[in-house]
Order: structure tokens, then sequence, then C-alpha cells
């Protein structure tokens, strides 16, 4: 009889194919199947990532984790209860799954989603990535935040109320998930007179990067992957 | 004449040698001229960290920049002053000089020392690494926040009136910077209710890492790399 197999969440970087770590990398050409979030049709961003680094090794078996694209209902709980029992078939079989996980799997990651319907049932262990935060923090060309200063890691799907609250308390701020949310973003930086110093980035260290004052920004809805970094000392982004 | 150098600040990672990226490896291996923090006397921790990468390798220069044990002058201004000198005519040389910088170069990190007074007269760049804080979630077995989580990060070094407010605005926290904050640091978490579900977190990803529940451990100081991860919903750290 064999012995279940483990899971691990390897945190595959921002975009950059070569912001994965070195661990990761092992980890991702040593697991027999893959597991990796992906759209209802199209490419998984996390397995595009990755891409480069899996030429010529040999076959996996590939699980994407396929997301309905209906907003009221992410995250999907059938979807994930899906998955899981794919995943644990493979892992009661004794072969280990990676689960290859966009940035760093335990921050604002999905992961945490099959974390919680694995981690009492299999050996789950976490490969720690490069996160967005400190991804954009490099692209904008200024520190995230030093000494003494209390960074906010604050998500623009909050009420326009509490986002305003939430960024008060803090010294220096990512807002993440921008999205559709972007004027409502913005309303609140400049009531709060951060609205001069507040940088947007768009898809950090991915091929279509984009950087620039928030102020400067048309009120488009922004992509998923876009964050807005602002800090009271008005660091100068470059 | 030659051109000008470059700098790069090179994220290693929280402690493991395997945690620095591809990137950050190829451009440690690049580079003609290290610079590293280390302490006054004895070994640097951001050097202890890519030894293993520089087996074989050809001779590089190498720049300790070393701080005086004296905690009310740090960071000691003339010891960056020098440094920035020392660098600078590396570069003036033509020379590219990478900076070594435990977990990322941006995220609390002394780079920004160093960043400050070279970025007006040197191209200088940042390759992001994993930071302490996705790799002491990663040691403690569960995400740092999901979903609409606001998750701070706070230093331990700020007053206890000033800690209670910042950990009262947040649903997850990532307390930086313990040492010996430790007991004003529990007291705080006490009085808001939420020591019990408080993880203690020492040398993530080092040989020497250490986990245990905040509340079993005792009041001696704890090491400078250690941190509290705290969490409203209160994940069962493993």
């Amino acid at each position: 009889m064999s012995a279940t197999g483990s899971l691990v969440g390897i945190g595959v970087g921002p975009g950059d194919p070569d912001l994965i770590t070195v661990k990761g990398l092992r980890a991702l050409r040593a697991a027999p199947v893959l597991a990796y979030p992906a759209p209802e049709s199209g490419e998984s961003l996390a397995r595009a990532i990755v891409a480069p680094h899996l030429n010529g090794g040999e076959a996996k078996t590939e699980i994407p984790i396929r997301m309905p694209m209906v907003a009221a209902r992410f995250p999907a709980r059938e979807v994930y209860d899906w998955a899981a029992r794919a995943i644990g078939e493979h892992l009661d079989a004794g072969r280990d799954v990676a689960c290859l996980c966009e940035g760093d799997p335990f921050f604002y990651g999905s992961f945490s989603f099959l974390f919680e319907r694995m981690v009492e049932r299999y050996p789950v262990r976490v490969i720690p990535g490069v996160s967005s935060l400190t991804a954009c923090a490099a692209a904008a060309g200024a520190p995230l935040a030093t000494r003494s200063d209390v960074l906010a890691v604050v998500p623009a799907t909050l009420g326009e109320a509490e986002l305003r609250t939430r960024l008060e308390a803090a010294d220096a701020a990512a807002i993440i998930k921008v999205g559709r949310h972007l004027p409502k973003v913005r309303a609140v930086l400049d009531s709060l007179g951060l609205l001069a110093g507040a940088h947007y980035v768009e898809r950090a260290t991915m091929e279509r990067e984009r950087l620039l004052p928030l102020a400067e920004l048309g009120d488009a809805a922004a992509p998923y992957f876009s964050m807005v970094l602002v800090h009271r000392r008005g660091f100068a982004w470059s």
C-alpha cells in the first residue's frame, strides 16, 4: 500500500517567471500532478507564469481549477469542493500534488479555499513566494514601508466609509483588488489629501506592466491585477 | 570612458537559501561587487543566506556595511554615508554593485537608507524577494489574510496606546520587530482579547525556526527576527 501523497502550495511570484524561488522551481519540477486556478475558459495566469520552466520536462497530470465568471458566486464553493476531490484522489493514490499560486499562497490567495478543505486530511505545506505587494514597490521604485511605519493592506472592495477609516489608521497603504472600485478609491484618497502622492501599478513585473500617478489615470475600470500605493510621507515614486 | 555601473538591491528571502528567486540568484552571480548589512563584528545574515550559492564562483569585491551596536544611533547616518561613497566609487568606475537584503529590499529593509543616498545619482533597481511576512505565514501553516481582510503590519516599537489603536483597525496583523517589546505586545493583545489566537514565529525558514502560541512563550526577550501573527477569525495555526 502506498503512502499518502502531500499537497504543496507553491508561490510562483507576481508574474515575471524568474521571480519564482529556487525552492518553488524544484518542487514544481518534482511534482507529478499540477493544480492551478484558471478562468472559465482560456489560459491560467499561474500556469503561464511557470510555463517557461516546464519546457522539455516530463509530462504531468494537470488539474485546472476553472472558476465561473459570476462575481456574486465567487468563490464558488462547488468548484473548490470538486477540486478538493480531484486532488484528493491523487493524494490517496500516493501522488504528490503541487498547486500553483500567483504571488504567495497565503497572501489573499484562492489557495486558502483549497487549504481549508485539505489540511485536516492530508499533509499540506506552503512554499512562500514574492507577493504582488513587494513586486509593486519594486516596480514603483520606492520603499513600501520603513522604520516604524504601520503598513495596511486594504482591499478596495470595502465600503467607502470603511476604506477611509482603515486608511486613516496607516502610515503606508497598499490598496489591492482595485478593478472596478477605482473611482471610489480615488475619491477616498482625495478626501484624505493623499491623492497627489498615490501611485498606480498595473501588472507589476509582467509584460504589460503599467505605472503612473493615480491622479493621471482615467476613470476606466482597472484590471484585477492592479494596486494603489500610498505613503503619508510622500515617497517619490519613480 | 566606461559607463556608470548600476546598483541592484536583491531580496535574498527570509533565511532558507533556496527561497532566493531565480532572478535574484542570476543578479547575485553576475555582480562583481557585493554589499550587505553586517553587525559590528561577525557574520552578515544576508551574506550567510546566499553563501551556498557562491561556492566555486569567481571572486567578488565585498563591502560589508557594519552597523555599530548602539541602539540609540540606529541607523547610523555616518555608516550609510560611508557605504554610499564606497559603493559610489565602484559605480563611477563602471562596476555594477549588488546589495544583498534580507527578505525584500523595500519591505522595512535597511536598503532604504542606501537607496535614498543613491537614487538621484545612479541607476538603481530592486529585485523583490520573499518577505518575512509570507515566510512566517507559511511556517505557521495558515493564511495571513483572505478575501476582504485588512492586514496591518505593525512594528512592536510603537507605544502601547498606539499599538492598541492600530491593531483595532485590522482584521489580521503581523507584529514585527518584536525583540524586547514582547511583554508590551502580549499585554496589548490580551487587552484586545486576541492573545489566545496569537502565534509567535521566530527565525522563519531558518535552521533554528521556532513556532508556538504566544500565550505559551515566556517573557524572555525575543530575537529581532521574530513576529507575532494574529487574526480576528482565529485561524488554527499549526
